[in-house]
């Protein structure tokens, strides 16, 4: 695919502008935070572990230009990581690589500003090469859940455009097309922004995988036809009891794989848990503006005066999971128990 | 309300282009059977009930101006029944009315063709009159199963619009609303063709109910919520054993309540029973094309070349139905049982 979703170039952010997908492939310049924090807000870069990249770049691009003691670059670096940490509230790795970055200045205060900078990019690129690494890695164990003539839902996007350059859910479709595995996939286009019909079909039809668009309402009953039968989703935030919050939609797949007897399994990084979170009940799930169901790209689709109800994700409740996949190896219930070696993963990384 | 979705006016069919709404209440002129075809088949007129409607004035359309014997006059009639029966497969009301229309001509033949011809259009009058005291009689059951403070979700649109000028679903809110029961409604957006967003929001406009509209992908987390405590819909088609066929989405819906315990009500007239099916499983669906998924009134949201699964309607069993609301009273399983007063209804009926 050789696709990057994002990336540092010269003296700026540099990212696919997804909301112009799948008609054009353009390339957004953030030279300023509040460029990058609109980019997310609009979900020009959006998924979860691409999020966390857009952040930590972010970080960087606030304090780059700062002139002056260490005590101002200290509260400049924590005004550019308030500020970013506002642009969205779910996607818990937005959180994590601003805790990365703080992290890095809290450990080397005592080296100049411009020592500092340095060792502040240097994070930026760690999170991606780490990026890469544990997106293959999630594929490398996830692609052992498919069988040859399998068929797979998914939702949303978890591919590539989500991460660095490969993706989660979607990764561990395109492991079992690197490994000539046979199976095809259907994916719901993922209303009201969608990420399925835009972002999973462009990335799907570029992988030459067989893959079939469907309205999220049809899942049910491609379900029953016994037309797919797994299904692989992304995750924003997962709780320490295996509560994953993830794009609004996914909480119904779930339920319908349940009713239909059909495994239902997450991929996502050690970073999208957040263990300090008992239950899915206290993640802060974001409310979105009516327009995005009153129009579609400037075409009205529903009176103006309408009341809108837009929550972005939802929480799928653990017992619909039949396993998670992260970098750390794949999780199963009971998760109270077996996320504790998620958390374990997690302190060893500090 | 009083809007008419479709009426005879001087010599030709005026119905609302509901693929106008909401943005404009545009009124279409059908002269032709041509264009009253390709009204059905475009949705402009849509709703098993409306459908119905549509079928037989567009029979009285097709023969109206015929010079000639009776042979010929059977010839045309014949011709233009097969012609507008073509036109969508599903709703069981179009072939419906056109037996109707049919059968009039069959226990006439023995009078001049002029006769027959007013014959012919008093019977589209009557198809009329009698969905008007059936979608109220639907409403004066239904309306029992309604209690103050419900909260309600719908799925496309069974209102005024589906029918000639009341609702089959939304005709029991409509009741309630008169009766002051208070209650609030969600409703799906039902993609691909938006029918609640453009149609649903707008009648529930119209008649001042409280009324929010969401994805179809966040009715499960609405119910998770308790945001809704019951479900209404219409329906397409109904098997002699319960089994339910009605807009895409429907099925997931009912799957959806279920899980959450929550009642799962059909409303639909007894001329949407096709008792002559065992079950759901031999009604046709109707597929559509892939450019419904793929173009947003004009505004492309996937890539062109993607492979789209798109039927029309899907069935929803039996058992997911907690009773079904018709004109001859509400029918509880088991249906197989019950519905036999049905059976009974319509052979009085004949």
């Amino acid at each position: 695919m050789n696709i990057e979703t994002i990336r540092w170039r010269d003296n700026h952010i540099e990212l696919i502008d997804q909301t112009k997908l799948p008609e054009k492939l353009v390339f957004l310049k953030c030279r300023d935070i509040k460029s990058l924090h609109d980019a997310i807000k609009m979900l020009k870069v959006r998924g979860a572990p691409a999020i966390g990249i857009a952040a930590a770049l972010g970080a960087y691009l606030g304090i780059k230009n700062f002139k002056g003691g260490i005590t101002g670059f200290e509260k400049q670096l924590n005004g550019v990581i308030k500020y970013i940490g506002s642009s969205r509230p779910t996607a818990v790795n937005l959180f994590w690589a601003l805790e990365r970055m703080k992290s890095v200045f809290d450990k080397n205060k005592k080296y100049p500003v411009e020592k500092i900078k340095k060792l502040l990019f240097e994070e930026t690129t760690a999170i991606i090469e780490e990026d890469k690494i544990t997106t293959r890695r999630m594929a490398s164990y996830g692609v052992s859940l498919i069988k040859n003539n399998d068929s797979i839902l998914t939702h949303c996007n978890a591919g590539a455009l989500a991460t660095f350059d490969y993706g989660t859910a979607l990764g561990v479709l395109y492991k079992a097309r690197e490994d000539k595995k046979r199976f095809r996939v259907f994916f719901d286009e993922t209303r009201p922004l969608l990420q399925g019909a835009r972002l999973t079909a462009w990335e799907l039809l570029r992988h030459k995988i067989d893959a079939t668009l469907i309205c999220d309402n049809m899942a049910a009953v491609v379900m029953r036809k016994g037309l797919v039968n797994k299904v692989f989703v992304g995750a924003d935030r997962i709780a320490a009891n295996g509560d994953v919050a993830n794009k609004i939609g996914t909480y119904s797949v779930a339920c319908l794989a349940r009713l239909h007897k059909i495994p239902f399994y997450v991929v996502a990084p050690v970073s999208t848990f957040d263990m300090s979170l008992e239950s899915g009940a206290t993640i802060p799930i974001e409310f979105r503006k009516p327009h995005e169901l009153i129009w579609i790209k400037g075409i009205q689709v529903a009176p103006k005066d309408i009341k809108v109800y837009n929550p972005a994700f939802d929480v799928t409740p653990n017992e619909l999971v039949s396993a998670i996949v992260t970098d750390a190896g794949i999780f199963r219930p009971p998760y109270k128990k077996s996320l504790l070696k998620v958390k374990e993963f997690k302190l060893n990384q500090l």
